[in-house]
């Protein structure tokens, strides 16, 4: 396979480049992730090639302050997934939770909207007490990461608060109240991303983006919306991507006009768009290279090359371990085999 | 009993000077009150009189900081005590814990030598967040004992930080330093309660010494030094004691020489005091008319006399619920065949 010997290739640079095994070694392949679709993903890849070359990209505009804790779910997602402590039975979480805290906090009058489970609460209240002492996130993050012996990086899309708030018919709310409080149940009408403005993209996240020898860029089937456009609303990210020597991938996350996980498609078609495949490629045009459809989307394929997007067909549903791997394997193939980066 | 009449003349007062059920009854009874023996015996007088009529005063000397949560353990045993949602095996914390969140702490690297019970952690994530949105202590204490069905009124001595500071032979130490971390092995040479003298008792405790008709104020079987003390060194506390009606009478917490729980009796001997009831008596001397001794200490009855204290030799070992009302009524009768207030 054309990847594998690029993993020797890079394992060879590493060596002629001089990097010891204690430095840090440049990624080859940066995933952008939102939660527990996205975390697939990265975890398939981490199988595929050395964790030390993959970085995932969190988005952190889920991001709350919520009982007076520091929340960071797409970050944790990711975490306990790497660390192989997510809950599989619930899909999200960790796995072997107990919920004496929240059955408490009910019976004292809190509010209880919100799941917390009982180690879970470990990394918001260490994280929320890091932060308040003037850590950054992106030194949190790693600091949680190294102690669960994580050795992919994970890295916030930004230190600076950003939140995605969602308009709605019933009017503006912030991210975790439409989706968690209200079910995602209003009607949605546009999102945007509070302080993305002002916010500067990480800069361990530019700086991999512009490494000469960076092989590939991969949006994960996560929501564009609400997981990846917020990573993307940082200003300077879309540049750094544009400029980057890899070519950018992104996984459709609708396959056969559903979402795997989440609001959507649902949100797509309350935003006006087919809720298809091919509307992820348009709403991702000018901001990728190639495009990953599932087999059931086939059909979409012209009209997605036809935007000057190449185009993989591939099994992009993840519900083992082999799925994660074998979708992660066709990527890179993918990545690799992509002529070289599109102009815009 | 004569306590039974009075209980009866406290109801009679109150609807003489028209109180209805649903205002604030002024307490008839005081207690003043550390962590674990001391809620014994307030939940042994809330048996015996109607619990709108007693007062808590508790120590919040021990309150600390820790992962950026407020802790209030004694306001916290008082509370769980009263509740009946005590752990009776652990003789600390809460019934039905679990421990999920230190097994996660730990995993993060989070400091873990303070015990946080997941519902536990319910208390101390929600007063943190309630004193950060302003609310006093009184307020945050009093909303969960109104959640949590008590009626026994729970005030801490005061709203303004007061923090003890163990001298050891090691040096100076936080009190849940020197208590949980330290498990009490430190030499101690002295106490000062930090913040102290700028801290004013909490208005209402200051109203219902003040009441005519109050009828006892009982200093429970605490330690001294590091529960009542600092309730005591409160500026205008001690003064407050003085001007009430009613009797102050305090319960021996060293039994034989021993403390029936926690460092008092190795505290008394590190500090060189003999580890004996007449040691205690003799700290108290200028705070009470009365004294409750345990029959095995009947022997030093005439030398507290000799310090114009009162005394009542009784049974004040507190196993049982039985052992608790006894105890409690016997208390309550001791300060109603007391002479008038002693002048200091």
């Amino acid at each position: 396979m054309v990847w594998d010997i690029h993993i020797n290739c890079m394992a060879l640079d590493a060596q002629k480049t001089g990097y010891s095994i204690d430095e840090e070694i440049p990624p080859r392949v940066i995933a952008l992730s939102g939660g527990i679709g996205g975390a697939k993903l990265v975890l398939g890849l981490s199988n595929i090639i050395p964790d030390e070359s993959l970085l995932a990209v969190a988005n952190t505009g889920d991001d709350f302050e919520h009982l007076g804790l520091s929340i960071s779910p797409d970050i944790d997602t990711l975490t306990y997934t790497l660390a192989g402590i997510n809950n599989q039975e619930m899909g999200w979480g960790r796995a072997g939770e107990t919920w004496t805290f929240m059955k408490a906090l009910a019976s004292l009058g809190g509010e209880n909207w919100f799941n917390l489970g009982d180690g879970d609460l470990a990394i918001h209240i260490e994280r929320t007490r890091r932060l308040a002492a003037g850590e950054s996130l992106t030194s949190v993050t790693r600091t949680f990461a190294k102690r669960l012996g994580i050795s992919v990086q994970i890295l916030p899309m930004t230190d600076d608060p950003v939140r995605t708030i969602v308009q709605t018919e019933e009017g503006e709310m912030a991210f975790q109240h439409y989706f968690v409080r209200e079910r995602c149940r209003p009607v949605v009408i546009s999102f945007n991303f509070e302080g993305a403005e002002s916010a500067h993209v990480n800069p361990e996240i530019i700086k991999a983006l512009s490494d000469p020898a960076l092989k590939a860029i991969v949006i994960c089937p996560s929501n564009p919306f609400i997981s990846i456009d917020p990573i993307l609303s940082v200003p300077g990210m879309r540049e750094a991507l544009r400029k980057s020597a890899a070519p950018v991938l992104a996984v459709s996350p609708i396959v056969g006009g559903q979402s795997i996980k989440g609001p959507t498609a649902k949100m797509m078609i309350e935003l006006g768009l087919p809720s298809a495949a091919l509307s992820v490629a348009e709403h991702y045009k000018n901001v990728i290279d190639g495009f990953i459809l599932d087999r059931v989307d086939e059909m979409y394929s012209e009209a997605v090359k036809g935007m000057g997007i190449a185009v993989q067909v591939s099994n992009t549903l993840m519900n083992s371990m082999e799925d994660r791997v074998q979708l992660a394997k066709e990527v890179l193939k993918f990545a690799d085999g992509l002529p070289g980066k599109k102009e815009f």
